[in-house]
């Protein structure tokens, strides 16, 4: 295996040290995270496409702007999302930046933030300052950073592996948090990727474009795209390999392993979505293209009457065809075949006789696979869901008052 | 007033004929429906933009063209949907056609066809082909109509107006049935509107087109788009009038009524959304342009957390502004401004101190009212839809097997 998965997080490849402490934001619990690389490494991020932002998404933009896409490091706070609160947000999130900067001896450019929780409540700065002053880090603090970015996440997720680079031993690894929130608003999604590899700024920021498309947005949970999301790496180069470029061996390797991470990851937020009883693997071939397959994918997996069909074990092949024609992807119904687990329900767009039994069995596990395959070329995609449940339902209609 | 409600449904416009009976399609309850006028009329129809679409969608379709836009009756059954049933399917819609029209003395292509009910299941044709021979229409069947097309619609939903036109007493009326099936597939949205006014076919067209995007398409229940979804109108010129040009002023009063009739209807299938327990109305002000508000509006209705807040009377404005900011129309956060009721939230972007029991109470009712101004321009749209609860789990996770 050239991947080997191995303990320590985001604190496994060399010269990150990690942290969490709780300062008061969360009713209990760590609330704010710092990640840091010795050295200055260099990052890359993609942010929610929403336009309606929070704060630190705004700040970070510029961050990355000003110190020409280099970085030392990040700092999370969970309990307040720092999102519509104006002007008031944008100095609060960068006043977060500025304290982990003086505390770790870099410039505020050079730290990125993320917030997640409540939104429209101004983040308690004060609270932050004193958790900064704090908090410590250190090499074996990176499963504290996993607990530290979670709001009602009901397990942390985390992942690293080592794999060889150029005949250098280096290190990907990386954290999310997914959906879920005690005063429930939006399930931000957050990731953050370290790795000791070195990488070039122009291959990172492509390699991490790449790999979220393939991972964080093939993964839904109830089709509101958040105000806060962010997925960032950051890699330091004390593997001490040559900078990755563009186009060689060494760029394919790191790719793979980013697209692992990041994958896993996915998988993890589908998981531990919102209510969630069952996980949901779709996979669409034979699409015009990868971009109609991703359409067709995501739309099945965020289908709520597919989901609530997963969630009774219903084989409602309908549901799952009527979602990938909507989809905006081509579809000749004529054509397609669907499939549950292993049990072939339609072919060319008719029903097969099938065994009813199995087919509610297929779907009656924790892991539930939905298969099309639209007949139309070569276009491949995985989309990643869960089931939608009575317990979504309750979650959500909780009172913020 | 203009325009008077009165009753009698589909049938109050003068020359149509209706009714319905029970072939055994469903298991109870009357499942075919007839709709006829006594001279042949101009029709006009809207289907599902969805790639997967029903047998009798690809039919209508092929009528339209081949009787040039003119019709006689509409035909509907009821507790099957005749999709993904392949060329049989296609066989068999073609026949309940051909049926009706050999019964009432019209051409095949005179006859538009709809189903509704369980998909991937043939037609039983022969019990249609009973049910033709059986039916009874009258000029009181308009109620029996807009009872034989529903499925689990809780209650009929029908409309008529009469109003003047030129100096003729017109009248245009409908039926429609929304979401709930006793074997959840899909919620199919079929609507049958009737008028004796005479509309040329080019203005009946584009009358109908504006109407349904300003009322159907407005209306969001789960946010999958069914296969059998279809629109039609029918008008026979009885009411001697000189048929409406578009333009015209007559042009406009009907457009208007038209308008009244497909909203109405429109609102009727949210009220009765599956498991719903609240009626959403959200309107969209200043934005962009039409479509921005259009696609805004219909994001807030569609959105999974606000609908669950809305169930939960949660006054939780961070996510009514953040469906708008991924709807894909322009929104600038620090102008915007969110209303529950009338309750103020946010003012430009920022969350305003507001009492949350008012806000909550605001949000207690059967009907809910979410407004967003978002301060750009002079677009404006209204969507309608429905809050979501447990029940809508339990209805869509029930066995089809």
């Amino acid at each position: 295996m050239p991947f080997e998965s191995i303990p320590g997080g985001v604190t496994a490849p060399q010269g990150f040290l990690a942290g969490a402490t709780y300062c008061g934001i969360k009713s209990g619990g760590r609330d704010l995270t710092v990640i840091l690389s010795e050295v200055p490494g260099v990052v890359a991020a993609v942010f929610t496409k929403n336009k309606v932002h929070a704060a630190p998404v705004a700040v970070d933009r510029r961050h990355l702007t000003q110190s020409g896409g280099r970085a030392r490091a990040f700092v999370v706070n969970s309990g307040n999302a720092n999102a519509c609160t104006g002007e008031q947000g944008l100095d609060d999130a960068e006043e977060m930046a500025r304290l982990v900067g003086e505390r770790f001896g870099c410039t505020t450019a050079e730290v990125l933030v993320a917030s997640t929780g409540v939104i429209g409540v101004r983040l308690p700065i004060e609270k932050v300052r004193a958790g900064v002053q704090r908090i410590q880090l250190s090499r074996e603090g990176g499963h504290e950073a996993a607990l530290g970015i979670m709001t009602t996440d009901t397990r942390p997720k985390e992942i690293a592996l080592a794999f060889d680079l150029d005949g250098h031993r280096a290190v990907i690894a990386g954290i999310a948090k997914g959906s879920g929130m005690i005063h429930p608003n939006m399930g931000t999604m957050l990731a953050f990727i370290t790795s000791d590899a070195a990488v070039s700024p122009t291959f990172l920021a492509e390699a991490l474009r790449r790999s979220v498309g393939r991972s964080f947005n093939m993964v839904t949970v109830d089709g509101d795209t958040s105000t806060n999301d962010t997925a960032a790496v950051l890699v330091n180069g004390q593997a001490g390999n040559e900078p990755i470029e563009a186009g060689s061996l060494a760029a394919a390797v790191f790719q793979e392993g980013l697209d692992r991470v990041a994958t896993y990851l996915a998988q993890e937020i589908a998981r531990d979505g919102e209510g969630a009883s069952k996980f949901i693997e779709v996979r669409v071939s034979g699409a015009r293209d990868e971009n109609d397959a991703r359409l067709a994918a995501r739309a099945i997996a965020g289908s709520s009457l597919t989901k609530a069909a997963v969630y009774g074990s219903d084989p409602n092949w309908g549901r799952i065809l009527c979602a990938a024609g909507y989809s905006g992807a081509e579809v000749d119904q004529s054509r397609a075949d669907v499939t549950v687990g292993k049990v072939a329900l339609m072919r060319g767009g008719e029903i097969l006789p099938f065994d009813k039994a199995r087919a509610s069995a297929a779907l009656g596990g924790p892991d539930v696979l939905l298969a099309v395959d639209l007949h139309l070329g070569e276009g491949e995609a995985v989309a990643w869901g869960c089931d939608l449940t009575e317990q979504y339902v309750k979650i959500n209609a909780e009172y913020t008052t």
